[in-house]
């Protein structure tokens, strides 16, 4: 295999691992497929203009207080305060159309502030999957994929889309992996593709979301290119490229 | 799926989520099979009365110089004080029966140490993989595999261990897991075990490995059930259960 010239991808699968993979010619597509990263693809899908991604609840709290709209969740249920939870059905196109969001979740909003120093961060799902690997193919630049994962814990949902956007990006034939985890990932992809709602029935986080009554955004989450939006922070906040 | 009265079995992927994993009622099992933790169970298979694990190289060298023999590698290259690499063919019988031996490696013995203040700590490879599962059964504690990685990143030949071994165990019908890291490790061993050295040619560390002409290695490594020693750490030395 003739490397030269392609771009590398890696993952990795924790926010507590980020300083071992941290590669500052990377951009930086973070996921939590359940279901902040899916929530904010949505979000801009439904016309929202920008979103403030925020890992204090107090700077979320102190934010609503000014007026702005604020969804926020912890360990899977809304806040009191918050308009909306991180659930991707909140965001209703005529509550949300042309407005600022600020958004705090227990996993994926940390993970995104974390990786802010990197050249660029995006923001990836399986409903903008086709888009944003067309942008990161534009781009021309190596790809580390961060995984929110479940407090700081591996979780099988933000691996499989990690293997899923490997595999787009190398069949683009620009793009190459030497790292464990992008393997991995692609091997467990290779087998839960056929049937991705019976593999993740293995998935501990399926369990905590249908303890929460949450889990009717499986599906949902689940169903590849719903949306051509391609969330990317700029200046602390996150804006959409639509990828036509 | 009935799981009272079972024990859980959970794997945590790098030395660097260890506190993210911790569970003071488990048993933790470390895993380092390129080479550190085949080579300590190599190392008692030949007749070595302890080891003594070192984090730090600078105490190996101290010891060296109070007359231990010690294997000492870093990024697998043996270091020029010591007696010997990491490599499993080192320990051969007529030198280091009954002796004490200092060890040192760039992954494993750190793990080890961070896992010192679990209930027990046992040492983990393919080749004591029964005789280990045995021992473990009859504990009947929970079970945490911690996977010592790659300068704490995520590794292929610790995650297929990990993945062997939680199937062994749950095939006692003994144990149980709703942990993802260990699912996900099981379905990447029912791939990998048809066909182990073909698997890992994709791991990123044989290729490191095949740079320093130390894959001779590999086969041993990766054949199971090569010896019956089970070393556990008992006062900062590992010792050794036989399993018969």
């Amino acid at each position: 295999m003739n490397n030269v010239g392609k771009n590398r991808i890696e993952v990795c699968y924790s926010p507590a691992l980020y300083s071992y993979y941290r590669n500052d010619n990377a951009i930086v597509v973070v996921t939590d497929i359940l279901r902040a990263t899916t929530a904010i693809c949505a979000a801009f899908e439904n016309g929202v203009k920008n979103l403030i991604p925020v890992a204090d609840l107090e700077e979320a709290r102190e934010l609503k207080n000014r007026g702005y709209l604020v969804a926020a969740e912890r360990d899977g249920e809304v806040l009191d305060f918050a308009d909306f939870g991180n659930s991707p059905f909140n965001f209703h196109p005529g509550q949300v159309r042309g407005k600022t969001i600020v958004y705090s979740t227990t996993n994926g909003t940390q993970a995104i502030r974390m990786a802010s120093g990197a050249k660029h961060v995006a923001i990836g799902a399986f409903i903008n999957q086709s888009a944003l690997a067309s942008w990161l193919r534009e781009k021309d630049s190596d790809v580390l994929i961060l995984c929110a994962g479940w407090k700081n814990r591996y979780n099988l949902e933000d691996t499989l889309f990690s293997g899923a956007l490997s595999d787009i990006l190398i069949g683009t034939g620009r793009f190459y992996t030497e790292c464990d985890a992008s393997v991995a990932a692609m091997e467990l992809w290779k087998i839960a593709k056929m049937d991705i709602t019976g593999f993740m029935e293995k998935a501990a986080h399926r369990h905590r979301l249908k303890k929460l009554g949450l889990d009717d955004v499986m599906e949902y989450c689940y169903t590849p290119d719903s949306t051509c939006a391609v969330p990317v922070l700029k200046d602390h906040m996150l804006v959409e490229h639509k990828w036509y």
